[in-house]
């Protein structure tokens, strides 16, 4: 119980922040219609009276958190604000079901963008603005997580590549406060330019912050049921095409960018290599469409090149149902569902560096069995990869295959069909968004789906998000043990 | 070319046995039909001409095998008997295209089983019975392989887990060509045990000797289209069973087991998790059917016992068509289809010690990541697991992914649609047979595939066979260097 202390107490900071992020929708909308004010008033109130406590009840106990119960803290604060941000959407005039609600908020935090809600184009403004917040609030989240706490567990994260090296002495911020704010800012600038563009291409001032807040986040949420077939204009496309990439850019090499004015960026192995699949992908995807007399090479470039982009910065946003594109199509779409964004950003899945670093490891294995005395390090770009970081993106990738399975086992006792349920528990761990088949492709929603089974993809979503390992520590029973 | 020498002269010795072996269903039948009695001979023939011809020309060439062509010599005889062993389909009155008949041998010398054939309760005998010595030979192929090449190539087999310790100095064979001979009359007195029981529990004698050569090879080639679901008597069903699981058990463990009358077998780990799966899957699937109703406890037992061990010991026969037990069974029989049987069997798939391999690392992972100073090494049983095994099994499940990954990619590019392919691709990589759907599914053909489609399974089946890595080492540029 002591070492639950300055957990609890770190939470219960969360939730004063989490009330006032509660009461923006409101106040965003001062002056016009804001239906579900009591429901967001509650919430903020609830989420606000539990913080006070908490934060009363701790004030005074020791508050040294011991290096183990970074996890606790890790897993709890993520799972409970997921739990405590979904609760304007239950006590909205929606009138979901707490296991939809749970999802929606999951779904927001996480940055994974997997809808329950139909009829967006109509829905009331305040619900919508929520949405998008707790993307972008979520995305900021994934940052700080990727760059400070997942190296910190040495679990993963940007770090690893960069920081290790040379970078550990050269890099451009002294202190962890600069840095910090360094990130926000570029965050927040990057979302205003995005919004400017949005609107200036077209769209109206409520859809561009709403959807500039979830690009910008990866996180994907639309506030047209038809996502980006709402807006066929070009040049909106190509906005969000570049900002999506953004978000999926590493921050440090951002903040290197911005404050020395420096293209780091493209040393960074991961950044080129993401470019690379992305656009493979794509232009793969157009010569099949112009082959199958789908489309024209020009627009099927266009859109294969929006729904990848929108698929491996794990976005979500779809501006064609690709399920209709034929069987190929369909195994395209469903590997970039795996490929993910850079670490270090608000991109999920499998991640650029743990490709490269797995190119790296297969091809020194097949050294190895040529020559078994061969004694070679891997490398990626001009660093040295660790033998442990390349022991652990191993463990991660065995592990990431076989929680899949085990969740795909898990919707399928539920009822949910193979397929749905197989691409589901990706789509849901990989934080992306859409799946495949009717229910859940992107021209579908999750809502079809049993409680029981959105229950089980909210917790895959939290579960990716915290690159599995974090919370699979807390099952180990030594965790536990003093 | 200096290094092919050798590798020429024992495929080509290996071609002069494949050439008796081809006049061998026409002699079994001496006396009855043998409609194709030409295409055995034309095959045979060919064969033999083409062995002679090879041990001509290098019978005073330089004969020693520098170690990395063991390599080159593994993949080519596989690829080549492969190949050679379908002559008789092609020239038989089947009319059937060069993808078929390449897919039907491949799958018969893989002992995977997955068919294009269909009418096989009027097929001529002699086909059938080319089918089954096809599989039967192949068992004893894919024994050696796992016995003696792969752990000298270092890629995995049985001897990792038991010979490299204490049974080194402890086996009871002390020569080579004991154990070898061992094994084979092992072999042959399972067929013949398995032919016998077949008999008496009501097959035909050429249904028992056909069913008992692709049972204890784990095969899986009918000679009914209905597979066992011709054979509706339990006992039958059970007999089947039992020599399915033989097939899968180390063959190692069967030789102790004959010379010492010690069950030594059940000191390997490896036949404890095997078993341990199998057991646990059939329940649970057992218990859906009740559930829903599907089926009484009893006889659901029993059907869902008998394909959990058709799939786990990669056989493919089925009984029932299990894919129209709803959902859940459909994901247990997808994950059943990884799993895999023993290794230094006839069994493929992941293989029950790299499972004990990866729960071991998972585990020490999660104590590392809580307690990052901890020094533990990975037991199986009461053996430590060595280091280098450890990563070559996390090696080998990454490839197996990324392989079956970009097979399904392949499959879908000739126009099959997503789930035959990665299904498709899966069963083959595995050895399974079946896969899901209507086409390939337990009570499907593969026939309708595309030639190309055929072509790629063919290959994957080979792929997995040699455990990836050995064909993939032949891909890299650093073999080839001198």
């Amino acid at each position: 119980m002591r070492n639950l202390y300055p957990v609890i107490f770190i939470v219960s900071v969360m939730f004063v922040l989490l009330s006032i992020f509660m009461t923006l929708p409101v106040i965003l909308l001062a002056g016009s219609e804001a239906p579900n004010a009591m429901a967001f008033a509650e919430s903020a109130a609830i989420v606000w009276g539990l913080g006070i406590l908490g934060m009363a009840a701790t004030y005074r106990k020791p508050r040294d958190l011991k290096p183990r119960y970074m996890f606790v803290l890790t897993v709890s604060s993520w799972f409970i604000i997921a739990l405590f941000s979904s609760l304007p959407f239950y006590l909205s005039d929606l009138g979901i079901s707490a296991a939809d609600a749970f999802f929606e908020g999951t779904s927001g935090i996480t940055t994974t963008g997997a809808t329950v809600l139909s009829g967006l184009d109509d829905m009331d403004r305040d619900l919508l603005i929520w949405r998008s917040i707790l993307q972008w609030v979520g995305g900021l989240g994934v940052i700080g997580l990727g760059l400070f706490i997942l190296p910190y567990l040495k679990i993963g994260g940007s770090s690893i590549f960069k920081l290790e090296s040379s970078d550990r002495y050269d890099r451009p911020f002294s202190r962890f406060s600069t840095f910090a704010t360094s990130i926000i800012s570029i965050y927040a600038t990057s979302t205003f330019i995005c919004a400017t563009l949005y609107a200036m291409t077209g769209m109206s001032g409520f859809d561009a912050i709403n959807h500039a807040m979830t690009t910008v986040s990866t996180g994907g949420y639309s506030t047209h049921d038809a996502s980006f077939g709402y807006f066929p204009n070009l040049s909106t496309q190509w906005v969000a095409i570049v900002f999506m990439l953004v978000g999926a850019t590493p921050f440090t090499a951002l903040v290197v960018l911005m404050l020395r004015r420096r293209i780091d960026m493209f040393r960074d192995n991961q950044v080129v290599v993401m470019l690379g699949y992305t656009l493979g992908l794509g232009v793969i995807l157009a010569l099949y469409l112009r082959i199958n007399d789908t489309e024209e090479f020009g627009p099927g470039l266009e859109h294969a090149i929006f729904n990848i982009v929108s698929l491996v910065t794990t976005t979500g946003y779809a501006n064609a149902d690709y399920l209709q594109w034929g069987p190929f199509a369909i195994s395209i779409v469903f590997m970039a569902t795996f490929l993910g964004g850079c670490s270090g950003s608000t991109a999920g899945g499998v991640k650029a560096y743990r490709w490269i670093a797995l190119y790296g490891i297969m091809r020194r294995a097949l050294d190895r069995f040529i020559y078994p005395s061969s004694v070679a390090s891997v490398r990626s770009g001009h660093d040295t990869v660790d033998e442990e970081v390349l022991e652990i993106v191993l463990l991660f990738f065995t592990a990431y295959i076989l929680v899949w399975s085990l969740l795909t086992v898990a919707l399928t006792a539920t009822g949910t069909d193979f397929v749905t349920a197989m691409s589901g528990a990706l789509t849901a761990l990989s934080n992306v968004g859409p799946g495949l088949g009717d229910i859940i492709g992107p021209a579908g929603n999750f809502a079809p789906l049993s409680d029981m089974a959105k229950w089980i993809l909210s917790f895959a979503m939290l579960f990716g998000r915290l690159e599995i390992f974090t919370v699979l520590v807390l099952a180990a029973p030594s965790f536990w043990r003093e």
